[in-house]
């Protein structure tokens, strides 16, 4: 077997599961794996025998490019770099991912550690539907939501990162005699109306076995659309991609951009909303690509 | 008299307001003069005017900074760079702001143009209430309400700027039985329940002349509070800056800080909002201080 010296490596680490990936390039993938997330220790050891195992089988990687959920210090600059902040994830708080992950890996080995969402924005500008765009943002709407915004090709971190499944939201509940809200912190925020779970809570069953005329798109589609305006006046990006679990609902996102262009009230300067809001083209790949493209990253900028 | 090479000078373009000064350095001016904002000829006129009488009177002035009211083309890459975009004030929409200017003065003078948020932001940033910080929001309260964002010490622009103003707020005003609202665009923004004449017209007389405890100011926290979060969300700055006129009303800040705790819900891992929601440290120099600053950033780009 042929050796490749530039394999570079990546990690998709969500709340749920774990995607690890090897690849000669980001859009060239050797080979893959998912597992369920467990404990820490359990599944970075777990990610880090896969990597063990392709280092042997196809030659020295050279970069490992990670994005994570959240909220993480992702800032290189802090004491705390590396770490899984205040996650009620079992076991994750206070977790020291980068270094527990380098410790279970045989070489020094160049990681790069972002948000799951900065990381599919950075996909998706480099691979998908941010192409020849400089303001990329990315929202996933799933079991959380979560948003990542890469402003003039940069990640966005600011003191933390964003959090966006904590903008604040009108209760749009009350119009259709609900009050379901699963955010335990907030009133009335994204991800508390929003996400996943508040839709299987609100209207007793999971949201892929409600049909595509039922009023929980509707409704979904208010909340959306909310953080599509809010986003817009703080970001201001080129486009907005909506992806995540919930966004596989045939028709929602049509259903986000009319009540976007009806929210917007023509104020924005903006393209029409079919070239604005818009599924990631990567679908379920743009995290991986994200954090291979990070590692790649690494590389290029030796 | 001796002459000063190195002068270097700054604009506040305001909605109402013109700010034109003549500095050593940022925080050492030697002239400042203010008009009120007419027509763009004929302010633009006036703010050339004085400058080619400061350049007589102290010598060369080697780079200009303007911080300039919204929506405008910031991007240096644009086409447009340098225009006014879709303002309702008189005359000015699509005005070519920087052009104009530019054949108004003798010499080929580099211009930095920037919004009045940001370029506030970048003054508090060097010499006010953001210094030691890498990430500083700044928002104005007043006639209208924006706000500027530093990201690691870069002015975010994305596709135009962010326009914090149009952020949806929920309908406060229900719980008090009014419906103000004088934004001609949306149904429930922020600067159109929040800014200045949105409190005057509620309340039938300018906030200015309504008491500390009128429940005006605790409505007026709510609907801030809200901008807060959404803002800590999108941005997660170092710390939060309210100016503007509206925020000279005493004990405002005090209840946003209250407000925005509770909103919270000790979620963000922040510090106290004593330390988080300050008022600027410049007060209503910020703008020109900042114009300045992008004045002097040119010239030690040199």
């Amino acid at each position: 077997m042929t050796e490749d010296p530039f394999l570079i490596a990546g990690i998709e680490a969500g709340g749920t599961k774990f995607v690890c990936a090897v690849a000669r390039s980001p859009g060239e993938i050797i080979e893959e794996t998912r597992f369920p997330t467990t404990t820490p220790e359990e599944t970075l050891s777990e990610a880090a025998a896969f990597f063990r195992t392709m280092t042997g089988r196809h030659g020295g990687i050279q970069a490992l490019g990670i994005g994570t959920f959240g909220p993480a210090d992702i800032n290189p600059r802090s004491p705390g770099y590396g770490q899984i902040l205040t996650t009620p994830k079992e076991g994750w708080k206070g977790f020291h991912f980068v270094d527990f992950l380098r410790g279970q890996l045989p070489d020094p080995l160049p990681i790069a550690f972002e948000t799951d969402v900065n990381a599919a924005a950075i996909g998706e500008s480099e691979f998908g539907a941010g192409r020849h765009h400089r303001n990329v943002a990315y929202l996933t709407v799933g079991t959380g939501i979560g948003g990542g915004f890469l402003h003039d090709g940069q990640a966005l971190h600011g003191r933390m990162h964003p959090e966006i499944g904590h903008l604040a939201v009108p209760d749009f509940d009350r119009d259709y005699g609900k009050s379901t809200n699963v955010c335990p912190f907030h009133e009335s925020c994204l991800e508390g109306r929003a996400c996943g779970p508040a839709i299987a809570e609100r209207w007793g069953q999971p949201g892929s076995e409600l049909p595509a005329d039922h009023p929980a798109w509707e409704l979904e589609a208010k909340y959306l659309s909310v953080a599509a305006v809010d986003l817009t006046a703080a970001w201001s990006p080129d486009v907005l991609l909506f992806g995540g679990g919930v966004m596989q609902q045939e028709g929602l996102i049509e259903r986000i951009r009319a009540e976007f262009t009806l929210r917007s009230g023509n104020y924005w300067a903006l393209p029409s909303a079919d070239d604005y809001i818009l599924p990631p083209a990567l679908g379920q790949q743009a995290g991986i690509v994200g954090a291979l493209t990070l590692a790649q990253r690494i590389i290029d900028a030796r």
